[in-house]
């Protein structure tokens, strides 16, 4: 932007960042989170015997579409082509663990798009849940989400020759 | 994804299958579909007569953001760029007639895009035309959409020699 | 709007006609539509063997979220709080069956929430068959979707007494 | 719906159960969540110096809108009129904690836009400072979401007398 | 919330105000705002010949689209019911002014709705005649949008007696 | 399309018009507009002493995300990949100037997402000040939105010699 002189007001302020020089290389992400959840809970999800229904495949299609919608969750993300995802689960006695692996080929790696949709199946996944994790007073002593971690990142430099 | 041994509940998911291999090349897709109306209802729409006002332009607005939202709507569709789109109309006594025309630069085919317009442009002339088509109970004995079809899908290659 | 006057141009145009005045109670719509699929994709489909996984529960979903973002979809629809939607499947040798319920309490009828979520149901199912269904030209001859209508429409007056 | 009989494929389905019968009340929901990063990224988003810019108005705002997304974001989640959101943080040398509450007044509880909101809030983070948080091979050994949890719900019935 | 210290990086930070408290009441605002054309322009508009098409019930559309959408894209506006909206254009040689009436009985007025159709709708008159409004280095010296203003407010007591 | 004949009533319709032949190359748009408001409410502005809280960072984040959204506001505008946003803000005592620079690289000029941002920007700017420009009837007789122009667009040839 030409020579100009700006507010203080604006130091405090964000950018979302030029990448347009960077190279299109395919790249992959691979995230994974954890929901704790009564033993009974689980039983219930393994057995489909909950009202709302088939929890993970709910939990998967959420994940999936919020992988798409990162751009628009995290403000200052960039728009980016999503070429394929992946989301599994893990089940124990006393856990789902979620893993979501997002591949791509871009000008930026897809990290945010693979914790998003592992926040975004954590939290289906307690949506589904909600009706039998609660207690007598409506509160949830023994519901939370945690572990979201990013596995691994990869580029694969792509030759033509 | 690495070895790794996942719950048996994970069979029955979903997948956004991985489509970075596939080479980027020009796509178009023609789909069609009907509404069915009463004659009545097609004499107001041709005269500019309905209260909500211009139905065919409206429906060809909606039909062409319907497009571009298609990834958004139908959970396992890739996000792919959207060259160019055309809504057509054919009206006859009983019944409004949507084409679709999607055109792409991409990695997968556009007919779900191309479908998608025709159905969501079919669902605008009825919401404009709802007053008109209800009996006097509210009820819609002579409305309904039909025939929705992909006419043509195409690959062009592109050569750059 | 005060005494005016607006130019021709405008007589062509649409109106979100004002509800404010309409009485807020229960209202119900039941719409259906089917896909018309050949006889090997339904056996697909009831023995869980495509590839992209779980038709029908990924198809509940998605209509599920149409119903809830019909007002985004259709440009003269008015947003309206959704209070339950149902969503179910009749499958015969070569076709599915998509019927939609939904339920509000507000000002206006939920007719065009019932049959977009059935449009966006069997759109989805197309998506999810959609390697089985083209032909080695990758076309669509037998594909298709028809009958998409509303079945009924029901208020229930609130009585407060 | 009418007497009608489904196909055991639906079984597995979901619903998006009815709540129009529910009062509507006031009702709150307050909940939490972690981030935790290097001494080194704290630092640099208490001195306001990271590339992105503001950190930590980034993240309320995103929390905020992730708020009113809720139910686009959850499949089964039903939409509900907001009446406030506030998100603060709590900086500690290793975390930053930050904490939702949301206030509604509808038909539902409002745990599921307080937990959305702090997960998106917590990515939010995690994107403004990746450029610190990567280690020189692009992974990210000591970043992590951990602990969200709904820390209270509560109902506020109101009294017309 | 609870008495809590919470860090001074807040301070700057924002806030979704509660107005649980507010009574809901029949609202409406009317919004006015202009975009300057060339005087060919406005004849291409009047006569219908431009490439893209019907240039005002496109922006009529925009517009109202735009009214539902608000919440969306002001970051700390509370989502409000829209009960109706009115677009209107006034052609003069040398501009088009577009006026939009929001009514709506709901917790907040509807000024920023009908500031945010009028900003839409303007651009959207940009967009359908960038064609013809760009000069030969593509540059648009004589286009431009002002006097955006809300003309009125307004609120009126339901009286239930 | 095929050779066809359609009726009359699509003359007045709308084209998404085909760019799938254009170059891609790297294209940049600098857009302005300006929101007119009391010295007091620039001063407020200035002291962070407003309810709603940091005004210029809200109305960044709003406009960089309403660049991101422009092909969703604007009908027959083709979504395009965003490489890079700047906003920035120059402050008067009568009056905030918005600038925004956006940066692609793509097959359609980018000036449109420009000045969609510039007028997100001030539309957030307004919402966060009404209750200080509100007059005493909830008028705002001295706050406007005006000169939103586009200052510069550019193209850059890639030479991949």
């Amino acid at each position: 932007m030409e020579e100009k002189k700006f507010t203080h007001l604006t130091q405090s302020g964000v950018h979302m960042v030029e990448v347009g020089d960077k190279p299109v290389i395919k790249r992959t992400a691979l995230a994974r989170g954890k929901i704790n959840l009564q033993e009974e809970t689980i039983n219930l999800i393994e057995k489909g015997e909950l009202k709302k229904g088939n929890v993970l495949t709910t939990a998967q299609i959420a994940a999936i579409q919020a992988v798409k919608s990162t751009s628009q969750l995290i403000p200052l993300c960039h728009p980016i082509p999503i070429g394929g995802v992946e989301v599994e689960f893990e089940v124990t006695p006393g856990s789902i663990e979620v893993t979501v692996e997002v591949k791509s080929t871009g000008k930026t790696g897809v990290e945010m798009e693979a914790i998003t949709g592992v926040s975004v199946g954590l939290l289906t996944i307690w949506d589904m849940v909600k009706s039998v994790e609660k207690d007598e007073k409506g509160q949830y002593p023994s519901t939370s989400i945690s572990a979201i971690e990013v596995l691994k990142k990869e580029k694969i430099e792509l030759n033509f020759d």
